[in-house]
């Protein structure tokens, strides 16, 4: 190991964060090392310059096998960033990968999980420059390209990190064992336990949440010994192409190949991530991404561990309330926060057809879903409080569907154009709302497919038994990130239980304040569950960690 | 839960067995709570007439959907047991199965890993009995039927369970978090998290090993709190009726529905496996046999987690040794063990064409392997020894496979039959040492495939190096449960650890005592790498337990 990045100093600057995080994970009380008050950061104006510097430029990557450049992402905002990047041969590059493994094997858990650490932390130093990358390939607004792109992303990188380093370390690294024999003398052998690396780790990032989607993986790959190809969405490259160059400055300095994180971006329309995922050297994948092509993952990579997050239907369930206005507040902000581009936002709001018990008097369901229109009318009727929730669609089909939701049913809240005074060219749009008739099967078809974007039913159904029903079909045929209920009957309270312990969903229930079911803090709260159709794993738990290494035991007389 | 097994009497018959196995995982020195000496058991004779009286009649067990019954295990000694059991009609038995989930869910993990313990204590009491079902379903030999089949398995078992428990309590039940929010007011969410199970369990048991390799999969799915279907093979269903058997009743004692665990028997050519396997109910599957079935359950039962050990091909690397004698009576015993109807005994002999070093002296490739032909004779030559270490050949595919060995290659060491004094029927034979030529390529298409039984190759390479290659090519291409090694020479073992840790193999190195490379022990040594075609999983880690249950949270405000 060179003495640029020696033991000494990674422990002396990280070991006492992965022990905090060890303790955080257990007891999943608050806690992140990552500020995510941009005023916390000393980087704006460098970062916004550094992220501008990077435009319409070879992004530096000096890595093994790359045969041409690629690029071409557009902003959501209007802007070509014009970068381009380097395109791999598989024949040279995944070789060159491979061949780094021993020695990152050799280095042992804690090393691991300290280089890690140290590249998290070289990344929140840069966060500035990497929430303008995220902001202009997401579409987000700067301020949740900041926090979700950043501190928060980085918190689930840790958090993946903190949970490899807790599964490698369960074994001892050595152990004599003893048995007696009775009257004769014992047998002992000496044993050493390796945490040993499956292979190549894939992570084939998403166009919504490049980092925050794309760390767990790549980070719980890379500290357990693997070597990762990440291989970012085509419209979202940036980001992860800056956390690529971070970890293998970092790597390089610690005395390890740089190849150990390498880059792929596909030529336009090459379909490089198939080529990629059924490539014997790789034995992980990360998608984050539509059903289609993560079911295809699953059938066909069968080489590799496949971790797939793909299309759900989030479901929210309004009983009663004792915080009517707390609750029309907080689901408005829910369904408006990145124009409902999160794989957690709320699609189907289930409301009783004879309406809902609340501390405001009993409401009927069209009194709900006007109300409910008129707290999202009221959060953007601001078009600069719009444009910091809104952010911008990210892609045509996203318009797409938005444009189409008129045409399915009554329309409770009609969707309008925000300009964005800075980004004219960028399309921001609030969302639509649409009342849907639970017992009609043609409105069925429809709420029961994910409608990606922002777009949500408000469905009358028959009752509420009849919504906990619902939504345990939705949950198990559709899948589900998330679902929220609103009640005050200690009953209903325990039917959304059960249903979600059944149906295997996270649940959150009467959020009328600050906290949102489309956001969950790493280190405390499960993304996903890994039991229904959504994803196959949770963000984070063992299950995600255990199986992408194994441990090879060398057994011998003492 | 009824007073005839409370949780304070678990807790005070198991709690210290759980914290002991935590404990021994974790440092991985010798313990287990399971005698493997017969004269520990009281219940020898009881035991004999306890196994002799189910013999002919229906085995007893009530449970719903049973629409037939059906049998006929033959004993590899010749016997006919004549026992029947119930055929499920699975659309009755596992929606059974799955009404029972819920309050075992909400019993909580450490009251289903004492159950478990319980269950595993009575089978422990009755192993006498267990033992005779082991050896007249599998063969084995009487000593070795009540091992394996009796504390060994047993041992597995509460491994299983230990981790499971472990891993299922690593989230707190409850957590508050509070989020500081600068000048305002911090944010308190109310947590909880609850470990729930995917589904129901299909384990499908084999015919050599029916407890010792389904216990892990039967104990790890039911303490993470699913229903276990046991469909054991269909020679080998006594041992596993046995245990369904003593698991209802603990259950029923404990006052949970017995159908949590529950036995399914084909009629003859029925497939019932297939049917199972593909069954939405059935959502973890526990798999151990032939590479064809194994893979045809990886592909197609999609909707389950699916743990499979395959075939696979051990290697012996013979490259010095200081203990020649040692050597050989140590390989000797780990070929003739259970007549080399192990999934760990070693096929592959790699021995330099140009003979190696030993403690008496350089012997040449023909030396070493007519001493190791003399080694076994020497073990074997006493017909009583014989038969207490041969067992009994499991069935005609076994017998061809060593009949038609002597037209593979040179024979080293014939195969003899040895007449059993009290089981004339039994075909007991000696096993059989074939000399390869490792360079000649049709050659090398015989050893590298799997000769399940008695049937070793003696490979003649041009050095060790190309030892080590082939090994490591033996262990990508084929897979492996177990790799010997013997040298003096510490390049060498660097060699072969690093090809093992490259190829992920459990090595043993320089055995030359009474362990031996076949031979695992439950709390210390992992059985299988998951990480070769050989396996998918470990027995036991926390991979093996962390997908078989999903934690859900559910969250409001405090």
């Amino acid at each position: 190991m060179s003495a640029e990045l020696s033991t000494a100093l990674l422990v002396e600057r990280h070991r006492g964060t992965l022990d905090t995080a060890l303790d955080a994970v257990r007891t999943r009380a608050y806690w992140s090392p990552h500020p995510e008050n941009p005023k916390a950061y000393a980087d704006a104006e460098a970062g916004k310059s550094a992220f501008e510097a990077l435009l319409g430029h070879r992004f530096p990557l000096d890595q093994p096998g790359t045969d041409e450049w690629t690029g071409g992402e557009r902003s959501p905002y209007g802007i070509e960033l014009g970068v381009d990047y380097p395109h791999p041969d598989p024949d040279v590059l995944l070789p060159a990968m491979r061949a780094a493994m021993p020695t990152w094997r050799d280095a042992g858990p804690e090393v691991r999980a300290l280089v890690c650490l140290e590249i998290l932390s070289r990344i929140n130093a840069r966060t500035h420059e990497f929430a303008h990358a995220v902001m202009h390939t997401s579409g987000q607004a700067f301020t949740m390209a900041f926090q979700a792109g950043g501190p928060h992303a980085q918190d689930r990188g840790l958090e993946a990190v903190t949970y490899a380093y807790a599964e490698q370390v369960r074994a001892p690294e050595t152990a004599q064992w003893t048995k007696p024999q009775g009257k004769r003398d014992p047998i002992s052998l000496r044993k050493s336990f390796t945490a040993v690396p499956r292979g190549i780790g894939l992570v084939i990032g998403c166009n919504t949440f490049p980092t925050w989607n794309g760390y767990p993986g790549l980070f719980a790959s890379l500290a357990t010994g693997n070597a990762v190809l990440v291989k970012p969405h085509p419209r979202a490259v940036l980001p992860l192409a800056l956390t690529v160059s971070v970890a293998r400055e970092v790597l390089a300095e610690a005395g390890f190949a740089p190849d150990l994180v390498s880059l792929a971006v596909d030529r336009p329309g090459e379909g490089l991530a198939k080529t990629l995922a059924l490539r014997p050297e790789v034995r992980v994948i990360d998608y984050t991404g539509s059903t289609g092509f993560g079911d295809w993952l699953e059938a066909n990579a069968r080489q590799a561990q496949v971790f797939t997050e793909k299309a759900g239907v989030n479901t929210v369930v309004i009983d009663s309330t004792d915080n009517y206005r707390g609750m029309l507040s907080n689901l408005a902000f829910s369904l408006s926060l990145y124009s409902g581009q999160m794989c957690t936002t709320p699609q189907n709001l289930l409301i009783p057809r004879d309406g809902i018990d609340t501390d405001a008097g009993p409401k009927s369901y069209d009194e709900v879903v006007a109300d409910l229109a008129a707290a999202v009318d009221g959060l953007l009727g601001d078009d600069t409080r719009a444009n910091a929730l809104l952010g911008a669609l990210v892609n045509p089909e996203v318009k797409a569907r938005l444009d189409a939701a008129p045409g399915i049913g009554e329309v409770a809240l009609a969707s309008r154009s925000v300009t964005h005074p800075d980004f004219p060219q960028a399309v921001v749009r609030t969302p639509v709302l649409v009342k849907l008739d639970g017992a009609k099967p043609d409105a069925e078809a429809t709420f029961m497919s994910e409608c990606f974007g922002p777009v949500s039913f408000a469905v009358a159904v028959d009752s509420t038994a009849d919504a906990v029903e619902l939504l345990r079909r939705t949950i198990r045929e559709k899948g589900a990130m998330t679902v929220g209920g609103y009640t005050t009957s200690a009953e209903v309270e325990r039917q959304l239980e059960e249903a979600c312990w059944e149906e295997c969903a996270q649940l959150s229930l009467n959020l009328t304040g600050g906290i949102y079911v489309n956001q969950t803090a790493a280190f405390s709260d499960f993304h996903g569950s890994g039991g229904n159709p959504a994803a196959n794993a949770a963000l984070c738990d063992a299950a995600f960690v255990a199986s992408r290494f194994r441990i090879v035991e060398v057994r011998r007389p003492v």
